[in-house]
Parts: C-alpha cells; sequence; structure tokens
C-alpha cells in the first residue's frame, strides 16, 4: 500500500534493526484518514468471503480493525489482553507473549461473541514473531470457528511470524513488508 | 442520541445498581455503524471550534474516538495505562484510579503530540465518577494546551463525574444520560 510505505518513510523511526516506531501515526497518536484507507484496502482484499467478525488484539489494533469491520459491515470483537488468568465458563483464553515487552498476558474473549459458525478476519497493526496472531488463530479455532485470512498493517518480514502463518496455509496480507531496518534503513520487500 | 438509548434498552445489561454491562456492541463486541453514527454526532455537535486533536483513553474509547477524529479531520492521540510509573523527560504521566477494577494506572502521553497550542476534545466511552477524564484534563493542562470539550458515550448521571466536570465549566456532550439503574431497570434523563 503506498500510501502507507510513505508514511513509514516519511514518519517511521527505526530504533535498531529489529524495532520500527511508528507513535506518530499509528500506535499512539492515530491518522484517521489512513485507518480508514487501511480499512477500506482490507475490506477490498477479502470482501465476497464469507465473513462474519473482525477479531483484533486490544489496543493498537483497535483503530484500523473498527474501520475494517465498518466497511465489511459486520462486527468487531477486541480480545482482551487480561494480566491475571480467570477461571470462568464463559470464556475463551490462552496465554501469549509479547516479545516486544517481555510480558505474557492472557488473551480472552466471551463466549457470547464467537460460534462455530463464524468466519472470522483477524486484524492487527503488527506482524512480529506472530505470538498475537497465534493466540488469536488458538482461540478462534478452540472455539470451532472459521480464520478466513490475516490483515496486517505492517509486518516485519525478516521475523518469523509470516514464515509460519504461511506454512500453515493461512491467507496474511500485510499492508507494508518490511525486508530489513538494518543501518537505519527501512527497505520493503518488494 | 435516540439510536444509541434503544441499543442500550435492548442490549444493555444491568448487573447492580451501579453497572451496566454494554459488551454486546461497545466494550468487547463493537458496533461499527453505531460507532460511526457516534463520530459524526460528536463531530456536529463539536465542530467549529477550533479542535486540533481527539484524545481517548485506552482502550474501550478508541472506537468511537477514532470515527469522531476522522469526521473532524484531525489526529486521534491515545492516552496509554501504564501499570508502572516512568522517569522521562520526553513524557507527561498522571495517577488515575479505576473503581471499577480498583486498580491505579499512569495515564501516559509522550510530549510530541500535545503542545501549548492544542485544542483538545476529549472522548470516552463512560463517564462515571470521571476519574478518567479528570486525569486526560490534567495532562492537557499541564502541557498548556486547552481542553475544549468532553465527549462521553454512556454517561451514569446518578455518579458524582458529571457534576463535577460541569462545577469546572467544561462543556461535556453524553450521547446517553442514564438517571438510574435502580431494581434492574434503565432509566434516562430526558
Amino acid at each position: 500500500m503506498k500510501l502507507l510505505e510513505d508514511m513509514i518513510l516519511e514518519k517511521g523511526k527505526v530504533i535498531d534493526d529489529n524495532i520500527l516506531k511508528v507513535n506518530s501515526f499509528i500506535n499512539h497518536q492515530v491518522d484517521s484518514k489512513l485507518m480508514k484507507e487501511i480499512g477500506l484496502e482490507f475490506s477490498n482484499y477479502f470482501k465476497n468471503r464469507g465473513i462474519t467478525r473482525v477479531f483484533t488484539i486490544e489496543s493498537s489494533g483497535i483503530a484500523p480493525a473498527v474501520m475494517t469491520s465498518y466497511e465489511l459491515d459486520v462486527p468487531l470483537v477486541i480480545l482482551k489482553k487480561q494480566i491475571s488468568s480467570t477461571l470462568d465458563d464463559d470464556i475463551y483464553q490462552t496465554k501469549i507473549k509479547s516479545f516486544t515487552k517481555n510480558i505474557t498476558y492472557n488473551l480472552t474473549i466471551s463466549k457470547d461473541y464467537i460460534n462455530s459458525n463464524d468466519r472470522i478476519l483477524i486484524i492487527d497493526d503488527f506482524l512480529a514473531n506472530g505470538e498475537a496472531s497465534k493466540g488469536a488463530i488458538k482461540i478462534i479455532e478452540n472455539a470451532g470457528a472459521t480464520v478466513v485470512g490475516i490483515g496486517i498493517v505492517i509486518e516485519k518480514s525478516f521475523q518469523n511470524g509470516r514464515n509460519y502463518l504461511d506454512n500453515l496455509g493461512y491467507d496474511v496480507y500485510s499492508l507494508a513488508r518490511i525486508k530489513s531496518l538494518k543501518n537505519g534503513k527501512i527497505e520493503f520487500l518488494d
């Protein structure tokens, strides 16, 4: 997505070989017009596949995901990150590890917002090692529902999340694919 | 807002005299079409006031706030809730207490996304005791910026947040004002 790549080049900050900060337009300050375009792009790619719900993980995925769910005209479900695990028959829960923050979360959803007929699109802001996506997939498949695809705003293609998801046969659509952040330089995959 | 009040009556769950759950269309599952209408309504009320940024607090305020910032054509800034306090010259931080969750957070913003010329609209999903709004106001005013108004999706008018903000002279616009949740019955203010 040209608009997104241009903004990453203009406003992204390379912290080291692995970390790109996009706090000025995606994570902390949010460019809502860009989010609208992202929603249109994901909707365009994933339309006509019988999607019933969009899932995202709190909190940086919410802005692009709400725009996507608006365009697809289906509800958005926000998977909650809980620090402590909860014993409750009314929820599905799975542990995920954030390598960036070095914290383990309990990804949590009420059973009210998923069922075995659901065909779900997962939207997230970043794909690195794929821990968040793996957690969302696990919850969806435990509920007997189908993962139709995964829409990612920025993929760090040099980390192993994309390969992992490709190998399992998921349809991953990333709007910007970063090949390398070496020497402070942002390079995209073609 | 009639559409919102109707959904609250239809889908809201009164847990006790103080707690209304709107997990099926605002907090956990999100009705994006409703969020769009909410964004239009806030934008309509607060337009022509020179707003430069919309602020919200992660994470349930993000969906209505991103729609509002889209309509107003200004950036959204997400105030982060950090568990631990951080000593950093590049941020503003203030403590807020969540009565619902009985946790104290450090509401945090990078100084990059606020300046003394900013005219800011705060958007949040709920107004109860007003702790979150007070925290956001404190951060904004510490930075020398102006709070133009506060847009609330659901106000629990029987708690003291609204009075507190009114007494300080802030323009609070709530889309649904709940007078009482007694005996499991939802009553709105006229």
